[in-house]
């Protein structure tokens, strides 16, 4: 059997100003178990900003979006700019406030955001073949703004209201579950946007593991 | 029934110069997966080095162990210094470099390493209070240093040799194994120091973790 080859867009590493470390590694995790091949990328930008999670107070450093996405990927991470949707099978994007503050501008401008070129650019491109994708947690904005797509955001009135704005629907699912959108070819599950565990965000993300494979 | 009150102990958050993330979330995973009550903790201490973990060079920057381990547990962690043996019903130490040069400095000194003064107080206090601890990839050599326990260390001859020096022994076990040491309540698996990847190191994650619960 051939082997998927999936992509992982990581934001950093760390929930407060990257990519949410458990997410980003359950992700790895459950597509290593069902056999896939992984390919982990981010953008050479600079990050938003530096939080420190331990005061959670943001502090005056700069770092690198790829660099630090390289932590969670062992090294082993491509710059975004140079994949393209013919090299996958399929692309996730796990969360954190870093898919909001570096893939795109959600945090700072909600429903008006820009996203990433080079993020925009491999989402437009693997519409357009007809591949699939998931979301997790907050990265479905991104999925609204870019294809209107019906995503989860979890229970957030203002996220949820932001993803209509932008030209998508919001679909209320518990954590435990995922929302397909037959017409994007995009799944998504709230995760941390609800929480509250690890082991509970796992089901919902293994779930959104198995169904963008399923559908690779 | 009781919940058991585990405590993982972090080295920072980068495999090169931090807490291994994957075997450290993978850790938190099966404890919360098995209805262990988490604590995070880390030392207050600065890193030894920062690496680039894209370019696989030491940078010129300082960051704090337990504000990069912040990110990893969420911001949900405590300074090591805070913790008694008391508090906790086991303790598991996930790898990476930074164990090795945060935790105590066997990066640099091999076997005639020290250990962090806290982390080998909370060592001995859990020792003597019977209670198990759990080692995971390059971890083992602070329970040989400190306890002379006998542990798995992959198939490293030279990190085997120093386990000896330091008065503990090794044993040779595969990637989806653990070893048990008796007398010291100790329990140790290769995970990285042998890979090859997240799924196979899971195993070996997973048993360890059961066997720390079932002995706590």
């Amino acid at each position: 059997m051939k082997r998927s080859r999936v992509g992982i867009d990581l934001a950093g590493s760390g929930v407060k100003d990257g990519s949410e470390i458990q997410e980003a590694v359950l992700t790895l995790y459950f597509l290593d178990k069902a056999g896939a091949e992984i390919v982990c990328m981010a953008p050479d930008v600079n990050q938003l900003d530096v939080v420190n999670h331990l005061k959670d107070e943001a502090v005056d450093e700069t770092r690198n979006v790829l660099v630090e996405a390289a932590r969670i990927a062992r090294g082993d991470i491509e710059d975004i700019k140079d994949i393209r949707a013919s090299d996958l099978d399929a692309l996730i994007f796990p969360g954190g406030y870093g898919v909001a503050k570096n893939l795109c501008n959600f945090a700072v401008k909600g429903a008006d955001c820009t996203v990433n070129l080079e993020v925009e650019r491999l989402i437009k491109e693997m519409y357009e073949a007809g591949k699939p994708m998931g979301f997790i947690c907050i990265a479905p904005v991104i999925a609204a703004k870019v294809l209107g797509a019906e995503v989860t955001i979890g229970s957030d009135k203002d996220t949820a209201a932001a993803i209509k704005r932008m030209g998508g629907k919001h679909v209320v699912k518990t954590v435990d579950d995922i929302a397909f959108d037959g017409k994007n070819n995009v799944v998504s599950t709230p995760a941390y946007m609800l929480g509250p565990t690890i082991s509970k965000i796992a089901i919902g993300i293994e779930k959104l593991v198995d169904k963008v494979l399923e559908l690779a």
